[in-house]
């Protein structure tokens, strides 16, 4: 692909700033030359697949599409909401729909409150390695192909192929 | 964009005028002028995601869609579904619908009666801060880009950023 | 609209002729001379949705979708998939699709019986007024903005408005 | 109707072969040399909808989908799936595909293990009542209106109107 | 069919190269010199529809889609989103998509840690059966009617008919 065209949609709801980290990870690639790199936000995650849908219309090559679900049982069912939403937007267009979603359960303390270094931490692993997915996906698809079974996780340690 | 048509949607079931909130706040705004602002009420949330779709297919720069499910678990279970639809809609046509739902679960009293001043309260700042939401997205979508991962809530106090 | 399409739809599952009322109801409006009535019976709620995309391919203005869900969790479960469907046929067309059920879980005895007469009940009183509400969204839809947020129930008593 | 394209479809999945008894049935019928009559088999219930639409789009008039979920949990949450999957196909297209699914969750023993003379009398009666209900309606759709509201069930006694 | 063309997708996050095992399957098949197979890997299940749905939008007679949720009930309701974007392609474009979905939870040890020979096993046997299933759909269809209600079961042992 010579120009990709590289779409980043990220929320107000979210207390972390998930579309500049990707976008920052996406600027400092080598392939940046060959980026047209595009970013909006929305209010929550039941609003990304309006916006998914258009950029793809308008020529998204990818798109990522990011959201923090909050930490109760009613947010990770709207966050389901949201995910039918890409999924639609995906079964229509056939336009990978990246959804990089930070949940706030992965990083509860005992007490059920935020642990806030550890939100970071995960917010920036899972948005960069994911960004370079995209990339993976855009300009080099074969190396994702090497890469199959190999267990491997966005924001965590990977956990390998079963031999 | 010179000439927007703003969709405005609600409900005869629910017990606040959320669509009277939306309109008062979008009639107030500078950019009045440049706003086609019309309105539509349907008997309750299943009925939004039809008036949302003939509105997007007449020519709707964006939607605003209320809606206050009841308290019980069979009425968030029905939500769902009208969120389905808006979702859907929002897929098939790329234009952003946003979901104004007050629920009634977030306004009880401990022996589960609705906190009515609780209630109105919740309608008039939601309804607003998502017609700003609203606002913003068609004439100044950068200024959502300024907002992203800022932990914004709309009804409720912000979170703010994490840092 | 000089000469409205209104189609509806029931199912041989019900026990209760909840197509005749609705029928009955639109045949005493005084709008009659402007309504082209038709009227399908399917199996059961998994077969509305095809019906009523067909009706609104032959040019259907307002589609009325009547069922019975039995009252087991299972019954309950099933409904939702026809939810589905007639959203999806929504968000598809454009065209409203009013969905009348009837759960028999609303009128259960203690021993989760059916009260026959709370059913024959529930079953008239909302099939008429879901007809009365096609006939003015298709006729008089400003007359249902006059109706917004006022706590309207098909079938119950209204709850009015909170002041 | 002058000629019509009915489609079965079956699945290897099933403990009984459901695609037969609606064949023979079907077969079996007054009106057979009116009738070009297809079937196909798939693996299991989430391959329905494919077919159903590939044979819709090759011009079926109705089609019969079956299956035979699992007695599990998680076999009847996959067969929701299947069942999303058909109400998509019917939105879409505007045609009929009639749900024939026996669960084994409905001819369980005390102990869990499958009562088969019981399964194959519900696949015998289920399969048979719904390839009438195809026939009636392709060929004789006003016959359903008068079944209106009569209680009918597929593969069990009739509960019969509430008077 | 004169010359097939058969997409394998799978992920990163399997931990058994499950599209592997899939191209071993069939380029093992005497039907091979009939057959263009082609491979893409995507990050998780989430991303398999819209590969899927290129896919077939660039020719694909048949699709299998591989993936291995995690243990946990979050796990198993992901899949649930993407089966659910599977079924909606299939909708879309009436081409088969077979879910080749291998569940950490088959396999697991009292622990709930993972007994990794038998995950190894079920994925070779469950890949293998499908890619069969794949080339009878394409090939042989009339092969797999022959199979109709016949209890078979892909990955495990067949249960056989009911008499």
């Amino acid at each position: 692909m010579s120009m990709a065209n590289i779409v980043v949609i990220d929320t107000t709801f979210s207390t972390v700033n998930m579309g500049s980290i990707i976008c920052d990870q996406i600027n400092s690639s080598d392939l940046i030359s060959d980026i047209k790199l595009e970013r909006y936000t929305v209010p929550g995650f039941k609003d990304l697949a309006a916006v998914a849908r258009r950029s793809i219309d308008s020529g998204a090559d990818i798109v990522l599409a990011t959201a923090m679900p909050g930490p109760e049982a009613i947010d990770e069912s709207c966050a389901k909401d949201a995910s039918f939403g890409l999924q639609m937007v995906q079964a229509l267009t056939g336009v990978s729909v990246l959804e990089v979603f930070v949940h706030m359960s992965e990083v509860l303390n005992a007490d059920r409150s935020i642990d806030e270094a550890k939100l970071i931490d995960l917010c920036e692993n899972r948005c960069r390695e994911h960004a370079d997915n995209a990339l993976r996906m855009v300009f080099t698809p074969e190396s994702m192909v090497d890469r199959a079974g190999s267990g491997r996780r966005q924001g965590g340690a990977d956990v390998g192929s079963v031999e």
